[in-house]
């Protein structure tokens, strides 16, 4: 698939995760979908678990996706999702084959203290 | 500059990083460089200033890069870094401008632990 294919299933992913429609994202994700998520040692693997997970998930954020980056059969996005008062961000991976999703990586930064031994070299935002 | 040329550059800076050179890796920084740490809400603002906190910092890592990603004048990395028996992952998002590198975006993800609710969707790994 063209790169330009290949942007578009990205954007089509988070735009129907933002709908909560996650029958019709799970429709993007290749039939041999797997998703790591290395912060937690946890495994998603196909898409009715991808489905079930996201279906059961209780908050309902707003996604907005700040970019996607597209090498070959490889991309990379960088969401922030809004819920209530919390804004968490969503660092994704993919692999694409046959026009799906097929392998991903999702990480999910979370805040923590700037640290004092480097103040004076940094600005605080 | 060329696509490939860009891949050059990022996986030459962790080269550079991983050899401790991090005045070296300071010359493959933009003169108008600034680094966004989202997390703790911190920025870097020129090669200087990238410098003093590498060289500050305490310990010694070994970087494995996991994948670099090109599209463009932007690029995304992700990197295992190995120190003593700790091993944390950096994220990074680039923006490159006259064969440097302009804009980061760095992510530090953490461990967390696997929540219980999804527990029957997952494998462990």
């Amino acid at each position: 698939m063209s790169e330009q294919t290949n942007r578009r299933l990205i954007g089509e992913l988070w735009q129907r995760m933002g709908r909560f429609d996650f029958e019709s994202a799970g429709a993007l994700l290749h039939d041999d979908y797997v998703c790591e998520l290395p912060q937690s040692k946890e495994r998603i693997r196909g898409r009715e678990n991808f489905v079930a997970i996201n279906q059961d998930y209780p908050g309902r954020w707003r996604t907005s996706v700040q970019r996607v980056l597209v090498n070959g059969e490889q991309a990379a996005s960088e969401v922030v999702l809004t819920c209530d008062d919390q804004t968490v961000i969503a660092v994704s991976f993919y692999e694409i084959r046959d026009g799906k999703i097929y392998r991903e990586v999702d990480y999910w930064p979370e805040p923590y203290a700037a640290p004092e031994w480097r103040t004076r070299w940094v600005e605080r935002t």
